[in-house]
Parts: C-alpha cells; sequence; structure tokens
C-alpha cells in the first residue's frame, strides 16, 4: 500500500489539504497529515497541539507533529497544500524544506497546489516546469519554467514517478489528487475511486 | 451578512463538509459548523467533545456542539453533507429533523449533499424534486421526483429562495457550494469568489 505524508499548518486551505487526503485515502493509500508549527525547528517553542487552524476557519486535528514523525522520510509521497498563511509556514520550515530535497533527490513524489509550490523555491529544488496560485506567479516565475496548466507533471509520468505535481488553486485539487492516485496505484484505480465521487460529466477526467 | 449552520457528525463526508462551509466563508456569509452526537436528543449520553472523526479519518472540531447552541433556528440556511454514516446519525437525529422542518416551512435555504438528502425522508420533507449519491437513490425516489442532475433546485432560484438544493457527492460539491452563494449573495458575488479558486476553464460555471 503506497503511503503518503500531507503537511498542514495554521492558515492551510482547508479544501485542498481535505481532497488530496480524502481522495488518497479512497484510493486505499495510507495517509499521514503532519502538522508544523510556525518555527517547528525551534525548540523554544511551546509544545505542539496539532490542532491546525485553516485558511477560512475550519480545524483540523494532524494525525502528529511534524516534530515528532521518527520515520518522515519513508512515505512515497510527501504533498505541500496552499492557503497563504500555511504555505508560508511549510516553506520555511527547515525541516519540510530538508524533506522536500531529500523525497526530490529519490526521485519520489512531490506534490505541491496553490500556494504551496513556494516550498519549491524556498527548498532550491532544481529548475522545473512548475504552476500554483496568480498571486505567487511572481515569485516564482524568476528561477522556474512557469506554466498556467491546471496540473503539471514536471518528468515522465509514464515510465517513472514524475518528481514534481502541482495545482494552481482549490478548483484544481480535484485534478491533482486524481492525478497522484494514477501515478501511485495506476489508472484503473483512478477509474474506480473516480465513479462514486460523482463528478459532472466530462470533469476531472484523465 | 447571511448565515449558514453546517452540521456535521461522525462519518460525515469531509471534503463536502469543506468545501460548502470554506466556499461560502470566502463570500462573506457567516458559517457555523454544529456537531451533532449519535443519539444527540438524550442527555444521558457522555459530554460532547465536538470532534468529528470523518469518513476518511480526517478529524475535525466544529465550532459548537449542536445541542448547545441556543438559536440554532436563527441562521439563514441549513446545510447537511453526506457520508453514509454520518447522513445516517445527522438523518436520525429528532433535533436536526425538527430544524429541518422549521427551515423549509419558513422557505428558508435548506442544502442536502449526497447521502445527505436522506435527512429530507427522514424529517418528511414534502414531496419536491430530489437527487443524491446513487447508493441512496432506492430509498428516496419512492417517496422523491428522483432526478440524476448534478445540482437541483426545487423552487423558483430567480424570483425567491428555493426552500431544496442538492447535489449528489463530493464531485458536485463546488457546484452546489458555487449555487448556495448565488442564491445567497447575489451572482456577482458567485463570480467574485469563482476566479481566485482557479478552476479548469469551463468548470462549474453558472
Amino acid at each position: 500500500m503506497p503511503s503518503a505524508l500531507v503537511l498542514i499548518a495554521n492558515g492551510t486551505e482547508e479544501m485542498e489539504f481535505v481532497i488530496i487526503y480524502d481522495t488518497l485515502v479512497r484510493a486505499g493509500v495510507s495517509c499521514t497529515s503532519a502538522f508544523v508549527s510556525e518555527g517547528a525547528a525551534d525548540n523554544a517553542h511551546p509544545p505542539p497541539s496539532s490542532v491546525a487552524k485553516c485558511s477560512r476557519g475550519v480545524k483540523i486535528i494532524a494525525d502528529v507533529d511534524l516534530r515528532d514523525l521518527e520515520d518522515a522520510r519513508a512515505y512515497d509521497v510527501i504533498i505541500v497544500p496552499g492557503g497563504a498563511k500555511g504555505a508560508e509556514t511549510l516553506s520555511k520550515s527547515v525541516q519540510v524544506q530538508e524533506l522536500l530535497r531529500d523525497y526530490h533527490s529519490k526521485e519520489k513524489v512531490v506534490a505541491m497546489i496553490c500556494a504551496g509550490s513556494l516550498a519549491a523555491l524556498a527548498a532550491r529544488l532544481p529548475k522545473a516546469k512548475i504552476t500554483s496560485h496568480p498571486s505567487v506567479k511572481a515569485e516564482l516565475e524568476r528561477t522556474f519554467e512557469y506554466s498556467e496548466e491546471s496540473v503539471v507533471k514536471s518528468g515522465n509520468l509514464i515510465t517513472s514517478l514524475p518528481p514534481l505535481n502541482l495545482s494552481r488553486g482549490p478548483g484544481t485539487a480535484f485534478l491533482l489528487a486524481l492525478t497522484l492516485v494514477e501515478v501511485l496505484c495506476g489508472k484503473e484505480k483512478r477509474e474506480e475511486v473516480y465513479g462514486p465521487m460523482v463528478f459532472p460529466q466530462g470533469y476531472y477526467t484523465a
């Protein structure tokens, strides 16, 4: 069973987090949500509560605090959701930056959505084709090859796991989630998960 | 500012809950999530924690426990999300059934999604055009006029608030959420909220 590490922080966009997590669980992926607190690398901070107050006020209890997760490098995919404030916290976390470089260098799947794409910049990932929420396009296009596509796969989806999977916002979160299901579990599983979600006809097809 | 009461229980479909809540907050609607525990009308039950363990394992802390909400009848819209187990708890709650009849009789907006449509049956709402997740179609079509449309508005959307707004599953939650924004806040607000969510071109347009 593939496994996914889904990061979350105060200010994370709750739709992006939940759509990815839920869709992957539907596909049989073992998901762990890890809370990243502001200044996560600093042990002087108060003990973690693992409750994320998300961008529109939904309060989500993460499965673990990232600082307590012993084998954060052992998952098959790492996911960085958006939400301006949450993406800032995730991008600035030294632990997250190290994890992203580790996953990327091992050619594991790295997925970012919306302002979460800023983490690619903060982690100094190599130049790649990238997309993001339009609000952070200017910061990213100086370093990366910027695309306006809904979902960008930088790497060869057919013959190997693509190192980067990105999408633009909550409106593209389903497309990213289904793309991740296909990458991790295959095209048949994507179709199996797709049906019961009852999309309007023609939406989010492969 | 319009206000919305969004119900949640253990087993609620987290994408449906979060997409509706978040999109309404983006439109300036004041949202309150109210936790309904199994056997909510029974005071002998243990004190409420207001933490919903949702259908795919995401844990969401509700804003209030429905039993502690003094003026549950004062909102402009009441929303019943799906998820088989959550919809069952919400449907069976006598307090929820009474609320649904109250909102419906006052011609306030009642919205249901996925298996949440079962609550229309449990609350004995008058016969109307209805949709739901295909898995609960058989139960509903004996009593209601069943439709396969993604979003069904039973009532006149243009000249009055429609009494029932329904959609089929997580894949239609954005469409229901945007429809509710239009009903509560107008077409312009729908367009204002739609843009920054960055949907693939042509998706979920009015």
